[in-house]
């Protein structure tokens, strides 16, 4: 089989190429994200990543989860995509539109002098940030916002955005004091998130600057969730931390990304890297 | 840089093929190593290995920690060398010697009806029970058999066996139990191994069956440590837990390894699988 490693921010998957390459069948796919993701008896990596055709888009994007989950969107995996998708010539614009499972996302890439594309800009679209778009339950208010509740026995402050795919963010006064290996499996299986959720925590250095943490769902520990620093910068918006139409510098345990909440239309955008680490043939 | 990655129970390590490929220059083996091992933003794997043509055996292997340090040898990456070696004709007889920079050693494959090799025998020579062999500080007897040594505030009951590199081996009611990510890196740091030391921790199922953990020097946690369990094995005959001729299962995070210490010429021999997980081009 075939394939890519790529990271953006340390944040890597094992990237197939539907365009030219043969792909798993449906039900072998599970199984070949949690195989090919292993460290130890596999390649390595967050998960897998499929690059299709699409029916209304320009290319479409799968993403899997070293657990054999699949989830709605990746936002290193779309400037990942960007990046491949570009460098091989299967788009030839530096614009262009990417299907995922969580709606269709715009990417531009920005080659340089030797047509080589080390940054991406992704248009993450339009934050939800109604309960029951992430979902989450609970009464009173619509939104979730600094609200106060009550998991495992542990009272959080948490901010609730959904990009795509679901986020509840906490901030932190000291980020290496996170609990994000103790306490993020237990908020991400909670039933307060019927479908799980992605949980981050943030540490406000200025109204343009956060350091980040995550724990994402069905992954763990990761380097960088660029959904997440998303709903970050958002998340420090509606708390009156940060404001829209303002770049935010995202520190993750991987590297930078760089964040504007645009007031125009409201959506997101999101710049950062995208690295080819190799590419040859899976065996085993 | 054209790679192999290849497992032996989980161990993995990259390897470059010095026969027919590019090799990094000698000062730029350190930071590859490193940087080929990182599961993020590189392939991933517990190190480097390089296979070279050698003056005075059939191939010579060189070993880099993910740390970019030299190892002297690696029972685990012998067998994938000899795997390597007998699929891509650099050898063509199924028995061989192998150049490392703990000694010579010879090795034979097992290839099944079609010509594969999934299983490899390995002699993994004389064990050197001297405390001046691994090295080790210390007074009293010449060798270590269930010493009584004191580390960091902690009180140790060790077996010190060389492989080529240097083993410490503890005997524990429960592997569960055994504090490898703790006390690994207290012991392998310590005065009384000048140039570090591998940390086992064995528990004894039967004579023959024992349960296996390992802080590797210079790696950390990893899911196999073929010179560890050959010294398990021998520590386990010098307490009078198993028997010389006969073979032991030792059982590793990653997998089974047979073990046999002969008495005719007190050679070990170590049997065990070896798989090729991918192989392609590192770009990053």
């Amino acid at each position: 089989m075939k394939f890519t490693k790529l990271h953006g921010l340390g944040n890597s998957y094992i990237y197939l190429d539907g365009f030219n390459d043969a792909i798993p069948s449906e039900q072998d796919l599970p199984k070949t994200a949690i195989a090919v993701s292993n460290p130890y008896t596999g390649i390595g990596s967050d998960g897998l990543i499929l690059i299709l055709p699409s029916e209304g888009s320009d290319v479409r994007m799968r993403v899997f989860n070293n657990d054999g989950s699949e989830a709605k969107n990746c936002g290193n995996g779309l400037r990942c995509v960007s990046k491949y998708v570009y460098d091989r010539g299967i788009v030839t614009s530096t614009t262009f539109t990417i299907e995922t499972l969580g709606g269709e996302v715009e990417a531009e890439v920005h080659p340089d002098d030797a047509n080589q594309v080390k940054m991406v800009t992704v248009d993450m679209g339009v934050p939800r940030l109604k309960k029951s778009d992430l979902p989450m339950t609970g009464n009173g208010a619509e939104q979730t916002i600094n609200e106060s509740i009550a998991i495992a026995d542990h009272q959080f402050s948490m901010t609730g955005v959904s990009m795509g795919n679901p986020h509840i963010i906490m901030f932190t006064d000291d980020i290496s004091k996170a609990p994000v290996s103790t306490l993020g499996p237990l908020i991400e299986k909670s039933s307060v998130f019927p479908e799980g959720v992605n949980v981050e925590w943030v540490q406000m250095v200025s109204e343009r600057e956060m350091n980040f943490k995550v724990w994402e769902r069905g992954s763990g520990i990761t380097q960088a969730c660029g959904t997440g620093a998303c709903a970050a910068v958002v998340a420090a918006v509606l708390n009156g931390q940060s404001k829209k139409d303002e770049e935010v510098i995202v520190h993750l345990p991987g590297g930078d990304l760089y964040i504007t909440w645009s007031s125009k239309d409201d959506h997101v955008w999101m710049r950062g890297e995208a690295v080819t680490v190799c590419h040859g043939k899976y065996l085993a």
